[in-house]
């Protein structure tokens, strides 16, 4: 099984293009994971960039990809002192999959909090938390939860024996399988790892994202990773799913917004 | 004085540029404000697109323009039956000064809304709201103000006299001087108009904008836009800022996230 560098290895072409092999087993059902594609997109757009990190990444997703051959267009847009910007489009078959825009800077993991908001409600700790299972009631394997351990939280899991908690929400941590210690490539993962939001209303089923965002506002310590989903609005077929990530030490290091598509009826 | 149709007015030139005259007095000291160039490339955006409106719009500020002529440079990616994505470039200059990605498509007014989390807290009614002024205390002329009047909740106010409520938060009501009614692209504008949340914790000054991702949620309704703003940290320069925005009957019509620039010292 291929972990997590292999999977997000990336190779220079010419000026600014990354040759790439998506590994269709980073997938839910038969679509790569949104999160494992920004993953790869960001390996790609750190390596081009002249800072090292992701600070702000916006990526819309174009059309599903599928495992194989693919190629990371990137642009460095404007270079400056304190930041980056840079286009990437992740193309296959000579169509537009992904497209994104990351602006990239220098993160320090010293640097001090000025100010924080109130914590949301916590998480159960690991131990009282349920591993997730690779298929899902509806029958859709989960191949991506091969990759990625995740525990969830019991609060927030009644919609899989049939006792959805009735809210936009999803708790949980999580890990890479093999052991790859967390950084902002992983935090683009697993702010889309858990289960969609709407799962929490009984709405079981594909729910494709449209457009996600991220901030990396710290680099992770080592160990779990704690991931809060939440919603604000389901309407017209659509819904907004919320995440901030904390690391082990308990730094928020990760936000993220997300537009998703909740079949109707 | 221009009003807003004026100062969002593109002329479309051949397959997908658009030209434009940025309106130098939509702006915050000399730089024109941010929601409102993201009104004008939705302006653009939205005349090209397959779908009247912006779903999901992401947009990265990559060098300031300024007022005078400016082009758009539209380009639809994918154009399906339920969505579109577009990419926009606002070039002044031949220099790239926004980028942006859109997904458009056609909201339904008279969508249910099936499930939405709790509101946050009430805003102040416009009456008991303080009129925001056209110059700040350090000193910058905020012409913007000229077009947009914007109400802010007293309680979200103590900056202005140097007693900052010590919260990444602001709160106000907003509508166009010139009585355009909201539509998406007044939306836009609208999360980008009050003072950055920065002020609440008495950081006055220039908060340049990064990055600003906007979702329209539903057509508002005609009259007072209600707008939350708040963030979650601040942190190694950054912080970022979220809005939510109501219409007059109360309905959840966008929600944004900004990450912007935070004076150091």
């Amino acid at each position: 099984m291929a972990d997590f560098k292999e999977a997000t290895t990336v190779k220079r072409a010419d000026s600014g293009r990354y040759d790439v092999d998506i590994d269709g087993s980073w997938s839910v059902g038969d679509v790569p994971n949104g999160g494992y594609l920004l993953a790869l997109i960001l390996k790609a757009v750190t390596t081009e960039s002249p800072h090292p990190h992701p600070l702000s990444t916006s990526a819309h997703f174009v059309a599903p990809p599928s495992g194989g051959p693919a190629t990371i267009h990137t642009e460095i847009l404007r270079s400056g002192k304190t930041t980056a910007t840079l286009r990437a489009t992740l193309v296959q078959d000579d169509v537009s999959r992904v497209e994104a825009l990351i602006t990239t800077s220098t993160l320090d993991r010293e640097a001090d909090v000025e100010w924080a908001g109130p914590n949301p409600e916590p998480v159960a700790p690991v131990d009282e938390c349920i591993p997730a299972v690779v298929d899902l009631p509806d029958g859709t394997h989960v191949g991506l939860l091969e990759h990625v351990d995740l525990r969830l939280d019991p609060q927030t899991l009644g919609w899989f024996s049939g006792r959805p908690a009735g809210q936009l929400s999803m708790r949980g941590h999580v890990r890479l399988a093999d052991g790859t210690q967390p950084d902002p490539l992983v935090l683009a993962l697993a702010v889309d790892s858990l289960p969609p939001t709407v799962f929490g209303l009984g709405r079981l089923g594909w729910a494709p994202t449209v457009e996600l965002s991220v901030l990396t506002r710290s680099l992770p310590a080592p160990g779990w990773l704690t991931v809060h989903l939440r919603g604000r609005l389901v309407r017209d077929g659509w819904f907004d799913e919320e995440a901030e990530v904390y690391d082990a030490d308990g730094a928020l290091v990760a936000q993220s917004r997300q537009l998703a598509r909740v079949r109707v009826g």
